[in-house]
């Protein structure tokens, strides 16, 4: 889809490189964008450089922050006896939504992965293990997705976590609030019964 | 959807407020840019700035241009005898991907629209019928979108400039290419009918 306004050809390319964005939509978000006043683009470009600029890894729980340590792990309001472990720092949000988790975080940024070549050591495995070396740390909750990759790289942090004598549990897996029973896969199914719980 | 780091709170808002990007898709594409290097992310915000910058209307056609007169109408391969009446322009680029039309547009900037108060002075007809004034046009081919105000606008063009001995035509309606006539809706259908060409 070639554009012969060079700036216009270059916005849409960079657009394009967005995720879920092909070169259809980066071409109507560059249309759009040059039908916004002057001031308005110039306020997205700059969100994006800023938030790029200022967002950086918290030194404690590798999530995202824009001050030297993220707010969760600065409050004084947090639980420390429990850190729940994410794979990416958007699956911090996601649970910070529920309101429903009073202790801290950390995330790992990916998953054990060996079609990917992703190992251990490119995790933020180390950086968790130095938190629970001062016995503050009584249960370690693993957050990591319920998929393959998910699985294993939380049987791998069980088996490294729990001679800490730090108690290691697994989100629960089960039907959606809102599912469907006749419409749930048989391994869901299966698990959904396996962790019932008493009424 | 709160966001407790303020500076992706904001790129997420502005994100969102792009064509056909919701506060999920905005959510993920702010995360994506956070994991990208940090030239990269620049290089966006530069090319999301730089093409609002560089891009003005042309003040012949009013289509985007990032020279003093767009490329088509300066370039002289072009015939200056026939233009293409657009409403936005994206159509530019769109028709010129089809690589059959030579000779050069004039962009619209919107349809006739009494829904949404848009009337022939808000749009760019004054400048079009400016360029019809010297003789050297001899056709208007008019190409908006075929909807009711696409077609309102293609009827009140052609009542304005049939009288200045300038022939004005529409693009054809029919069945799209690769389109199957079963599912095809009944005004389209009669409208390839009656557009029926000799073989």
């Amino acid at each position: 889809m070639a554009e012969r306004i060079e700036a216009l050809a270059s916005l849409i390319n960079e657009l394009s490189k967005l995720p879920g964005i092909g070169s259809r939509s980066a071409s109507r978000m560059a249309y759009y964008l040059l039908d916004q006043r002057e001031e308005d683009v110039r306020t997205l470009a700059e969100a994006i450089w800023q938030a790029k600029k200022k967002i950086r890894i918290c030194p404690v729980c590798q999530g995202f922050t824009d001050t030297p340590v993220c707010s969760i792990c600065a409050s004084e309001k947090r639980r420390s006896d429990i850190i729940c472990v994410v794979a990416e720092p958007r699956d911090v949000a996601a649970l910070e939504r529920t309101h429903e988790f009073q202790g801290k975080y950390h995330v790992l940024h990916g998953v054990l992965s060996p079609g990917r070549n992703i190992g251990a050591d490119d995790l933020r495995i180390r950086e968790l293990l130095a938190r629970l070396s001062d016995g503050t740390v009584r249960e370690v909750i693993i957050a990591t997705n319920p998929d393959v990759e998910g699985e294993a790289t939380a049987l791998y942090l069980a088996r490294l976590i729990k001679p800490l004598g730090v108690q290691v549990t697994r989100i629960a897996h089960g039907i959606p609030v809102g599912g469907d029973l006749e419409y749930t896969d048989e391994v869901t199914l299966g698990q959904a019964l396996s962790g019932r719980r008493q009424m």
